[in-house]
């Protein structure tokens, strides 16, 4: 094992993005690929570790970037800032994704025809939207992702797979909207699944979500059953 | 390997009922036992290739009897005539498995502190009756399960984590029925898991269901990934 870790500057028209690459050398490529899309606080060091763990399992993972380069959130009010152009404007969040996509296609340890994505929160919205445009790669997996339809006009057709790895009692993501995207999905014609987990909150992936009251709380059970399914799931869709 | 295949018999009160034990000889013992709940039919030879799979993975597996010694439907009304005394009477459903799980404490490669149990369709709804009895043992899981709760006092505690393997498409198991499930577990303070499947009907892990009309069909991939889901499952209740 050879563990290559690398910044990669990319753009969505004049906006400069920056990844995060991270992939085993060692390994006979090109490699399978798997996008990562940060929470609303911007690329960080949670990512990073997805990806590395990611690269342990023979895929070329990528931090991708949705707010450009060096542009973090250090506090609430900041992520807040930084994700609700994206939010306010679906399209805009599609194009930039859809840039991150076409980057990690391009990089030469990656086999184009083999990519998937995953994201956080916010990047669980990201992926799905990906997804929702109609993009072509193998499968998208949000976890604990805002499940809200963008109203834009539907794809042709949804090309990947997708999964969700959904807290039941998640407040941002309550019953209403899992009825509402499984209807979305099985009219689209996608190849969906859902994974609900009870008590379960927001977050459950990150050791620092520590606000039940919030609504947001790490979930060590969770994390770890969330895992297991995504790399399932990679495995499916990529090897 | 050297699996053993064993017809067992064993008591509810008078009736005489015949459980399938297959376990692996050449392991060393005592093994975690897997209960399988039979369909609306009876137990049959889809229970027995469920039980061989399990015993190739270490498992004491053990296809119960639900209806009685050599009691079996030879076509859906007789099904339907078996299945109904137990729908309709969810006390009596919950203690004849009961009496299922205590027969298999006491078989002799049996680990009996490490015990799971698993159904199809009405067997699935066997098992969760089983969970929410109270019953003392590491998880159920139900494969196209009928939800609906059992009217019967709850159990002081769900001692057994769960996990439903479900159809979206189900028509036995509709939208509303999943909901009630997941506020019943909820409440009822259950470790729980839903994994929802799009464009899946009930009985999806049966490749002799081919009546999409009537809602039910087999699904290779729903088949797939529930069987890994499963695996996953019983190696973290039962390692």
């Amino acid at each position: 094992m050879s563990i290559r870790e690398q910044l990669v500057e990319y753009r969505d028209g004049d906006t400069l993005l920056e990844g995060f690459l991270c992939h085993d050398e060692s390994r006979a490529g090109p490699l399978p690929a798997v996008l990562i899309s940060h929470a609303w606080g911007g690329r960080d060091e949670f990512v990073e570790r997805k990806a590395r763990r990611l690269a342990w399992h023979g895929y070329a993972a990528f931090g991708l970037d949705m707010y450009g380069k060096g542009r973090r959130g250090r506090n609430p009010e900041e992520n807040q800032a930084l994700m609700l152009p994206f939010v306010q404007d679906r399209a805009l969040l599609a194009r930039r994704i859809n840039a991150a996509l076409a980057a990690v296609k391009g990089l030469p340890p990656v086999d184009a025809r083999r990519v998937a994505a995953m994201g956080f929160c916010f990047g669980g919205l990201c992926v799905l939207d990906l997804a929702r445009s109609g993009a072509d790669l193998r499968g998208v997996v949000s976890f604990h992702g805002l499940l809200k339809p963008n109203g834009l006009k539907p794809a042709q057709q949804i090309a990947a797979k997708i999964l969700m790895l959904h807290g039941y009692d998640d407040p941002l993501a309550p019953p209403e909207d899992v009825l509402a995207v499984a209807k979305e999905f099985t009219q689209a014609g996608a190849d969906w699944q859902l994974h609900a987990y009870g008590h379960t909150l927001h977050s459950f992936t990150n050791p620092e979500a520590r606000s039940p009251e919030g609504g947001m709380s790490y979930s060590d059970r969770a994390d770890r059953r969330s895992w297991h399914s995504l790399l399932q799931f990679l495995d499916e869709v990529l090897r």
